[in-house]
């Protein structure tokens, strides 16, 4: 359950504080032209320290290709890359090694594996996402050559929701020796009518559970989302009319967020995802030991007052893949 | 793409007006009694027609199972099933032939394969969900056994959120000619602790792709969910403590929503799945023919003017589903 | 493990004395015309006492399509199918409940899943290849439209590889209570250059997976096959050229089988399947029975002295499948 | 398709000339020990230049694991490791850049990707093995745990079957300026009864598609194997018995291979895989370059006249990650 995607597959590796962490592209077609500038530039957005906003931890970040790509192309085969971990001060993380973070999935992975690294989270650390970050960039570029692109946003901080209110609500928080939540907003233009399948394949459900694999997500909802449930039919119709302009089927307006019976529809697809504040604390915290004893947790390393800023990218990651997956699936679908 | 599951596998077939629809459960462990009558239960409680806020289509949905149960038990060899269409009123949809329903899957279907059954809706009808409710049922019986029980229900409709309220929200919408969305809470009680896959098959992440493959569902959250976007961290611990009467580590609120790192705590798992009204509307409709030319269309089958009722035994299937074949994955997780 | 294929996939369920068996297939592009009268044909090749070589039982074989085909046409939704089991005599098998049959699969099957449906073998029966004659039936029309057939034919039974001494062969074993084995060769035509998957999806590795599936199988080999171990490579290079008359590279020999490096080279791809004779001997044998106490079998149902007939439409079915499936994964691998 | 497995699954990439080789291990169960000098023991095995029946390209194929060992043993989460490509002498491969050579996937990777690496064959090179005798090393260190083993060896190389003469046809191929094939049989003793999948998953159906995926394999047959096809049902009866002394059913001869109905018996599992001559030939050889003209060929790298000496630990290496996949999928398949 390390891969993710059907036809494009990103199998992804790593603990947090080991030798490197990588993964392996399976499935992207041949031919394509790859910049690896732009691949590291995605790396870049979601590390951190790159802005007051995020933690002062300073890792490289570095992306290094081993295979799959030759003199710029892809080759058909596997894409594998790793990542080094040039930047764990382990030490700061020693503290954790016989208690439980709260909201952390220290006990819950000991309590599955019956082991686990306690070095900076291991395995169930976020710095996994910077796998996807790779695969999501080289499958953006993929589906760029095909007109399609993404942009995802915060479109809310805690109870802000204005550029300028958001950043301040991450600095409150921060100032406060404390953690926020949000919510970001993604959206997805280009992408032809018929991408998706039907029944348990649908585009909204893979595009679901590739945002709710990562760290912290809580919620999921695309078009008219969870403001459907108050609704009625007659509010949220996208009446369907034929555009002259672009000599194609279109609707006048958009609540079903690009995607009809799990089908996209042509129109644009757009969805959110909310975002918990992060579960370590800069300050003291209750909690108890591997034998059950209460005990208070301070943790030392660095840690964000917000994923919202770094998460960004990955939402952006996981809908290039999720999209490109759908789109190469489909290629399979009819006489040709 | 009409296999839900990794090990607890639904294979999903038919059209809503073809002569069956039906399924295949591979990978039910063996050794387990089947209640037939209880499976039948559950198709009953999905059935239109069962009570005054849903249509008045009066279908048998009797499942009829074709093997891998022997003599009451499950026998590890996949269980076929097949419910008959049996009353099917071809004529009453004959005039969507050429016609696309506006925020249905008319256009997008045969966009992607270049042909579709129209008839009823064809593959995109939520008939297909009563397959779902067969292999939920079944998964159900199976997890019953290991303590782990499933319970949904509707928690909003339109406006509405206590039971007399949504009630009259539905009636209304109904004499309005008109639909109405809601929202549908579901808890699985027993699961123990370690149960769901790291990364991409967080438990979180299987069980929003299970929602969102559901027809009409625009929304998932567990836990916490959307509200965890404006909150603080300090506002949301879990903290945990050893619980002397179970003997076992719990924690003192849920806002975790019984899963940590995708994985389960022990805790109840609970999740919200939001719902739109239905697209098909007991009134005339703007729309457009298969040419692009403007029309009006007046649908006179019998429709529901909610699918909340009926779909609260859908989000049971779909989770039972998830939990079995999740806890199924766990068996191999580990040295024993 | 009741699926075969990745993208034209063929879920199979059903017990020998079961009330039906059948499949569904998922995963068939849309727009294809399918005869059903040309599938039960394939379907009647494969049914017992059709020849004076076969078993004497007469099963109606006839299979009924549920879903997925519209108009005669693939819909590119899953195609669920039945066949009745209609002539089961159960009491002929009677016997075998308390008894394990030499070289069956009775004692395996109770080991592994702590319960069997001991009805004629259950799932364990070579009945099930009937589904498999039918989702390969449909992938070879849908190949046939592309330029692809398949001819599979026997080479050898027992010590006899002309037509007329198989056939003495096949009798002289029946005469002597006894059954016989036999080699099947199936040849493949018009598989353009490009077709299966490098690695671990080589179409060699995809026809062995599919042609050991089949019951009985023993051996495969391709091409120079076994042959191969004893001789020299400058005795078995398939030197190409360029030929001009079908303005396409070839090459003068074919050692290959028509694949190289896993990919079809557009040459005819040819293999062997060897088949033991078939374990139910029309004698008494020693066997012993659940306890573990010696006893002697007589089985007096109707069996066949050898399977090859009967497997030719089986080989022809699973290499249609595969070659499908791996035609329609190709249209993924490259940019266009 | 560059991953093997099911639950315990190896994704494999890298080019023969590239910067590194390398794979991902997922589903190897938590807490099991691993040696990594008997991992590198395994990879030495497989190594070029170890003897002098192989080639004299000096390659260190020292691995590097990444990630999911920790303090010894397996995490539970996936295992990343690379093999740098150290001794590359790309210039050696630069005259095949225009020319297709006879027996390789030269031309077929063309003309299936529109693109390839063409330094040492690039993906095509059995270079890609090193990956696989990694996956089945781990594996098989943890299928000694539960008393399970394999051991392969040759049985023939050319016309020869001793150990001597083996040896001596090897060297008097290399004298030749020629190459030579043979068969490598594998013998897999303590696997309990009832590891394998029905249906499709027959263990001899897995086992097929693992030795057939392995470059210049091309016959695969287990139990009495060809050999079946001339013989009479009477003649390989496996007649079983209780065994007072291991108190389990065991039967008298293993005709059948230790598998029935694609189940294993407990009996000794064995097979025999033909590897044919190696297409690389030390001598000039007529081919066509790229654009259809004749052409000599002269290969002037480090090259094998055999295939065999190194084949046999990836033998081993697929048979124990087929092996230890059935064992793990077999956890799910009954109450317990």
């Amino acid at each position: 359950m390390n891969t993710f995607g059907n036809i494009y597959r990103l199998t992804n590796f790593g603990e947090s504080h080991g030798a490197a962490i990588g993964g392996v592209i399976d499935g992207a077609p041949a031919g394509y032209n790859i910049n690896v500038e732009q691949v590291q530039a995605w790396l870049n957005r979601r590390r951190p320290g790159h802005s007051p906003l995020t933690s002062a931890r300073n890792e490289a970040d570095s992306v290094q290709f081993l295979s799959g790509i030759f003199e710029d192309k892809t080759l058909g085969t596997p894409i594998g890359f790793i990542i080094e971990n040039t930047d764990a001060r382990s030490s700061d993380y020693g503290n954790v090694r016989d208690t439980y973070r709260p909201n952390h999935a220290d006990y819950t992975y000991e309590a599955k594996y019956g082991i686990r690294d306690y070095r900076g989270g291991g395995r169930a650390s976020a710095r996994e996402t910077a796998v996807r970050v790779v695969g999501g960039a080289i499958a953006a570029q993929i589906l760029n050559t095909h007109g399609i692109t993404i942009h995802a946003h915060a479109v809310r901080i805690g109870k802000a929701t204005t550029p300028e209110e958001m950043e301040a609500e991450i600095m409150q928080a921060k100032a406060d020796h404390d953690t926020v939540g949000g919510i970001i907003e993604c959206r997805i233009s280009g992408v032809p009518v018929g991408i998706g399948e039907p029944i348990f394949g649908k585009l909204q459900a893979m595009l679901a559970s590739a945002m709710m694999s990562i760290n912290a997500a809580k919620g999921f909802e695309y078009g008219s989302g969870f403001e459907s449930a108050t609704r009625r039919g007659s509010e949220i119709i996208d009446t369907p009319f034929f555009d002259e302009r672009s000599r194609r089927i279109r609707t006048r307006t958009n609540y079903s967020g690009g995607i009809q019976g799990g089908i996209s529809t042509g129109e644009d697809i757009y969805f959110n995802v909310a975002f918990k504040p992060i579960a370590t604390l800069p300050r003291p915290v209750d909690t108890i030991d591997k034998d059950g004893n209460a005990t208070i947790l301070e943790v030392h390393g660095r840690h964000d007052p917000c994923v919202v800023p770094r998460a960004i990218v990955v939402v952006e990651a996981m809908a290039a893949m999720t999209i490109l997956d759908a789109f190469l699936m489909n290629r399979a679908t009819k006489l040709r």
